[in-house]
Order: C-alpha cells, then structure tokens, then sequence
C-alpha cells in the first residue's frame, strides 16, 4: 500500500485524488490547500489541511501547486521521508534536490473543469532523481492507467513547448478562424471535416510531409488575396509570418 | 440525365469524375486536359480529349483546372449553353460572367493523393448566377452526396482562409512540434491524445472560450523559458507572435 498526499487542489491534484483514492494499491492520507474552504467538501473522503506540517507521514508527497509555489511547498517539506514530486511541465526536476528522493509526474493534458480526466487517455512523463525512484514512479504511473513516459527535464521542457504550438496555439488558430466564418455569416462547423483530416492525417504521416494550401504551393496570388481580405492587423501579421515558415521550411 | 463535362483532370477533377460517372442521374459526356497523357488511362470509360472544341454539348462544364487557368479555359467555352462552373475556392464567379449561366462548385477539402474523396465528409459551397441555377447546384450537390453551404464569393474567400488558418496553419505548427520532438529523441505521438481532446474541445465549445497554456495564464515565467529553449530563430518569432496575440485577444 503506497501512502500519497496531494499538495494543491488544483487540476491535476483534485483529478489525481479521484483517481487514486479508488485503487487498492494506494491510500491517499491527506489533501492540502493553501485554502481550506476549497477542499471542505471532501473533508468526509479524506484528511484535508492547509497547514503543511499536519501533512501525514507518507511514501509519496505530490506537489501539484502552481509552478511559482513548488520551490517553497519543497522547502517547508524538508526533512521528510518519503519521495518528493511535482506535476510541472516547465520546472526541473532539481528544484526538489533538497530532498533525498524526488521525481516528477507530469501529466499532459488540458485544463477541463468539471470533467475529470480519463487518465487512460493522457500521457503521464516521469523523472525519478534515481533508478529506484524511476521504477517507483513509473509502478504509480501503471496504478493510475496512464501511458508512461520516461523523460529528462530538457525532454519535459521540450514537450510542453511542443504541446504550446499543436494545442494551445493551434487552438487560438482555430479561434481566428472562428471570427472570420462568424463576421462572414458562416457556421464554424463547415471547417469540421476539414480539421477533422488534417487531425487524421498527421496521425500517419510527419506533418511536414503533408502540407497543403497557397504557401507550400508558393500561390502568391491567393496568398495577396487573403492578405488583402483580412482585416485584423493582428491576423494578418499572423497569416505573413507562418506563410513565410511554410515557405522557408520547404525550401530547405 | 444531366450531362456533364469535366474540365482539368487534378485532384478535384479526378474525384468528381469518379464520383459522378457511378450516380445514374448524371452522365459524364467528356474529360478534358490539357496534358492528354495524364487521363490516357481513362480513355475506355469515357470520351477524353485536349482539345477544348471537341468537348461534347454539356449542361453543365465543371472547369476543375488551376486558378490561373480558369478565365482562359471560361473564354474557350465562350458561345456554349449550358452552365459553366469552376471549383475554386479564392476566385470570384463573377469571373465567368461571358457566359448565361455560370456558378460556383467548391469542395472544402485538403489534397490528398491516391486517394478517392469520400464525399459524404465533404462540404461543398455553391453560388449561381441566379435561382434556377442555385438550384441546379443544390441538386448536383445532392447527387454528389456531399452538404451544401450556399455562399457567395466573398463568403468563399473568407472561407478559404479560415481554412487556411485552422487547416494549413495548423499543420504547420504540428510540424513544429514534430521538429521539436524529434530533436528532443521523443516520439510524436506522445502529443496526439491532447491534440485529439484540443479537438474534440472545439467541436463543443467556442474556441476562444477554452483557451489555455502559459499565453493565456500570463505566465511570462514559462513563456520566457519556452523562447530561452527554442533554438530556431523562426519558431521564437512564431511563439511570440502567437503568444501577443492570445494575450491582446484575451484583453479585449
């Protein structure tokens, strides 16, 4: 039976109790907030505190607070028994090296609220400070139905920047393309066969590989056409500078 | 029984072809290109030919060739009963206005090769030069067995480019990320479950109103580690561009 407190009630940590709390392997003794009234509601499911060091004795201690409060959430853990770990996509694993054992467990996804992960679905990317601790979080990993991954923290750090380009700023993509069906009276939705390929289509193929519209075809008149259409100062800015990615990729 | 002629034999072309020569309300009376060579293999389904004065007496001529060669081939056909439609998605309909009847036929679809469009998935957008050819638009759609959009030309156009913005675009930052990956010694696919949900997301929801990652959380701590990380001096002007312009979006 593996012991875990959660540290932070947010996302990752309250999704990260609902799964765990119903696996045998595990028993999860206490949850934290800096805000007590936040968690109040579970107080009949578990231990809840806002105080660290009513934080019970456990194998693994889960910081899943905002990056900004891991270093001193470590700090105020010192001396502990017991693994260390944060859930950050963007924060080394050495921020915890105060500590004899300490790792990460990261898992990528997107902020839903009020729906609860399918952690059958999400990648989760560990680090442990040591083999034993890589075999420890990757037994967690396997206990909570995710798909492991073993990544340094450069590797992380790479893949939440990737995750910016394909998800978040493919998103604000998706959102200019909103605007302008919307100021054109046009459903949003007639694009969705179109997106629904190109998501299908990268599944099988490198990206690269499949390019199509005017700026791999190098269709300067069309490219004009869009360019003059658009009027958002901003999204034209946008159209230029990812047409000349385009062609500048292709042209290596 | 419409009669119809089919007019550039590339992708667009080939796939009508396929598609309408098995539908009994239609029959293709002539395929024409400029290249005979490319359409030899077609020669025992159908009439084929390079010679535009041989294409046989239509009620409709799909001109499904390049942009650039729309006006000239339209000219060509100058004198002909019948409707006269192109398939391009950034040209006006008034471009064919030599003629009586005369429209539009755009399928939003992306290019793929070797492989057959499944119409059924496929939008296509239609504009005629009056009712009765609306009409006559809507029920070849019908035929095609694809959905119909009625739009005109400028709603085409901007069509065109939120396409390009939430297909072409996109695919071009998930070659980045694909870069960013592989340079990092990590699969790909470890991306694809939150590439899938950022999807599934907008299918439901308005784009801008799930927005997330660093941008949009003004996290500058993480934003400034993502651009110190990206070497490629592309991919920082891209990651700031994006960045500014989900905060400025957000501002508003």
């Amino acid at each position: 039976m593996i012991k875990i407190s959660i540290i932070g009630a947010g996302n990752v940590g309250i999704n990260l109790f609902e799964t765990l709390r119903k696996k045998k392997e595990v028993k999860i003794v206490s949850l934290f907030n800096r805000s007590l009234e936040k968690i109040l509601s579970y107080k009949d499911k578990i231990f809840i505190t806002n105080n660290i060091d009513e934080i019970k004795k456990s194998d693994i201690y889960i910081i899943s607070t905002n990056d900004e409060s891991i270093e001193k959430i470590s700090n105020d853990l010192r001396g502990r028994d017991g693994m260390v770990v944060h859930t950050s996509g963007s924060t080394e694993m050495k921020i915890l090296s105060i500590h004899k054992n300490f790792g990460v467990l990261y898992p990528l996804q997107t902020l839903t609220k009020d729906k609860l992960f399918d952690f059958k679905k999400i990648p989760i990317c560990v680090e442990g400070n040591n083999d034993i601790n890589d075999k420890k979080l990757e037994k967690l990993v396997k206990i909570i139905g995710s798909k492991y991954y073993q990544l340094d923290s450069e590797q992380r750090l790479a893949l939440h920047v990737s995750a910016v380009f394909a998800c978040n700023f493919t998103n604000y993509l998706f959102s200019v393309a909103y605007d302008i069906c919307n100021e054109n009276k046009m459903p949003f939705e007639i694009l969705f066969p179109l997106i629904r390929e190109t998501l299908e289509k990268i599944e099988i193929n490198k990206p690269s590989k499949i390019q199509t519209g005017p700026a791999i075809r190098k269709d300067i008149n069309t490219i004009k056409k869009h360019l003059n259409f658009i009027k958002s100062k901003n999204s034209k800015k946008i159209y230029s500078i990812l047409t000349d990615g385009i062609i500048e990729k292709n042209g290596k």
